[in-house]
């Protein structure tokens, strides 16, 4: 039997001491409220699951990363390891129960055994929200208007979102005959933001040979108007009816007076397969360097690997989404715009006599039942330790009641920024300056 | 390459889906409203922990029911099992950037691999809050005034809470001369309500023979008004600081007007070896039968184990108490109380016409600009199937947009449970009547 042990935790792991947790909190609670405003419902799922389900398809790097076991009953169990999979088992599970279109969001801890020497966590939050069940050009919109109307003010400054639609860009690669290397040249597209129009070149020319990358370079580097971009896309690639959907997207979005928040880019496609539709990214606009902060697109089938029945009215198709919370945290860091309140309560009261726990327990209580949080200190302790303890603890009020019958008596109110007190004061006198901060 | 998964989760493991998910979410946030209202603040640790920091002294049921495995480094991992011995280890890690007296809260998922047929998850979620760092009778009390506060509007009904001071039985025992078989009776006289009075009499005097066995289930059965237990406790166990805590406590229950809802019950031990002052439980008054929903007690020294420093200056003593969430749940749900809603969205915008899709959204702005969330219909369809639909998701109010420039033109209001529309109207009128609701 240990004595001692050495407290420490895994690697890639973190603790969240209450400063942090409570700006990672307030950050998730304005998302929630964003998504929640918009008929986006909650579910939840289970961490640990099936390694078959997990794994789906496997391979990859997936099958690396994975937390995998056999538990006690020895069934090969894994941590999930991402949002979708979870969720495509569950639609296939449940569709019966659900009303489609199906607008669901789902905030969460996945685990991954990453590497960290590049600065990534074995365990982190995703943030996912999804439209699942209509092909409706509305659920395309619908997702990039929900971004537009929240992303600044959860991040608070301008966003820039960028889209695209891949079927668009699929449907000039079978023009250029180069259908086939989709995968290849999707995902080294997507790379170039970050490896340059050179390096993105040099790589497409091993799939595709040199005149026809460059041919995509300058599909992809598309720029101008929505409409000069969207012409020049749509006479090298051929109308059909991708186009018809980005021009009803386009429609949308001046229609609701959201059109200047939005650029179409050729360049963006997103690296994953899944992705068949309108896909799309979005930027601080005073931090690029960052990357996306929320990105998604339109996929045909999610439930595909968990339905028997093969034919199309199984599949279910959408519009998903994901916001990247530790890469927008860290965002707002750099900014100086994360909070860095100790506690949701500004106010305390202080200890002046051990005997009057109860008096400053109801005391507080006036406060609470009118919304404002408000501690008690529990020890009683020289009244300049209670002004350090206060300050310490970045509270902004310290009520400090009088020696007798404290809740009608005299009470002082001390001012922890501007080291001030007031004194004489009724407690309702209390509640309306505190009421006006 | 697998061309059909089964889709399916583990035994003990649970899917929610919205209605579940927005029950547990209502419920949760009211009891994290009470926490951060006392100054309470969220902490967060990783799920996934070295193995012999989770076990610590090891042994026992928690041995076996643990998930443990190896992870791609060959660590030897685990998942918490509950969330008090990864606070331990966090405040041992910390306690340098922590101010004490600490009140924390943790809401977390924890893993046992429970045998499900007693109706047990094997993932459920843990509800914590403990205040570390102070042995004041504050302490005790501030966590009693915040259940006797909040749990009755948490539960929707009457909460009687049952306390006592396990150092008083311990000092009653020690009179008995039977101290040294505590661990064994505090477990028993832990099981008094659920197996009966002959039962764990017949079971104690196994540990301390029959004639002290009846002594003991005589100061158990102690009961009366406070001061009645309370004098017949202490003429029975000698007194000491555990009876001035005791009466203090009482004290400030009594000026803080809430003595009523309080029981000194010297049955009441709480069955872990852990707590050392005062112990509490408590009980929705309509539904006695399933037990404590909040439970808690006093301990002496949290983070002994993860500390080196044996001497008394590095232990945390403090309160801690653990809400039942799930039980909560089926109690709310056996009772009619828990919430069904299918969204926190109650009203929606039918589609008409589908290229107006951008102008549903902005109209839909209107109201979640003013802090009603609305949803948007996606898919043009006859109207009455969109009655249909909005009945189906269970929503009170269906807009529906005039043909022509649907923001300042007529709209109608349909009020679903009564199947009546009302014509005509501006969306401001229908903001007024939305907000009256």
């Amino acid at each position: 039997m240990p004595d001692f042990i050495e407290p420490r935790i895994l690697k890639g792991f973190r603790d969240f001491l209450p400063p942090a947790e409570i700006a990672r909190r307030n950050l998730v609670e304005k998302i929630e409220a964003s998504f929640r405003s918009y008929g986006f419902v909650p579910i939840d799922t289970p961490a640990l699951e099936y390694s078959d389900i997990l794994l789906g398809k496997g391979g990859g790097e997936t099958e690396k990363q994975i937390y995998r076991f056999r538990d006690n009953g020895d069934r090969d169990v894994a941590l999930r390891f991402d949002l979708t999979v979870p969720f495509a088992r569950f639609l296939a599970e449940h569709r019966a129960n659900i009303t489609f279109p199906f607008k669901r969001y789902h905030i969460a801890k996945v685990w991954r055994g990453e590497n960290t020497q590049r600065g990534r966590y074995r365990e982190f939050t995703q943030c996912d929200f999804d439209t699942v069940g209509s092909d409706s050009a509305a659920v395309d919109f619908e997702i990039l208007h929900m971004m537009q109307k929240n992303l600044p003010e959860i991040c608070g400054g301008d966003v820039i979102i960028r889209f695209n639609h891949r079927g668009l860009f699929n449907r000039y690669l079978s023009r250029l005959g180069v259908l086939d290397s989709s995968a290849d040249i999707l995902r080294t597209v997507d790379k170039l933001a970050k490896i340059g129009r050179d390096e993105t070149l040099c790589l497409l020319s091993e799939f595709v040979g040199n005149d026809k990358a460059a041919e995509i370079i300058g599909y992809v580097g598309l720029s101008g108007t929505f409409e000069e971009t969207f012409g020049a896309m749509t006479s090298a690639a051929g109308s059909g009816p991708e186009s018809e959907q980005l021009d009803l997207i386009w429609r949308y979005m001046n229609d609701a007076g959201i059109a200047g928040s939005f650029i179409l880019d050729p360049s963006i496609t997103r690296g994953l397969d899944y992705y068949t539709g309108v896909v799309f990214e979005s930027f601080m606009t005073e931090m690029i360097d960052i990357g996306s902060i929320c990105s998604g697109g339109h996929y045909d089938n999610l439930v595909g690997l968990y339905t028997k029945n093969k034919n199309n009215q199984e599949n279910l198709s959408g519009v998903g989404a994901s916001i990247g919370i530790d890469r927008l945290i860290a965002a707002l860091e750099a900014l100086g715009r994360l909070g860095t309140e100790q506690s949701y309560a500004r106010t305390a009261i202080a200890c002046m006599d051990k005997a009057s726990g109860g008096k400053y327990q109801a005391l507080a209580d006036i406060l609470r039942k009118v919304g404002i949080p408000c501690e008690v200190f529990l020890d009683e302790e020289k009244i300049t330790k209670q002004f350090q303890r206060a300050e310490k603890k970045g509270l902004t009020w310290l009520i400090i009641p009088g020696s007798e019958d404290s809740t009608h008596g005299a009470l002082t109110l001390r001012d922890l920024a501007k080291r001030e007190s007031r004194e004489g004061l009724k407690i309702e006198e209390i509640v309306s300056i505190l009421k006006k901060q």
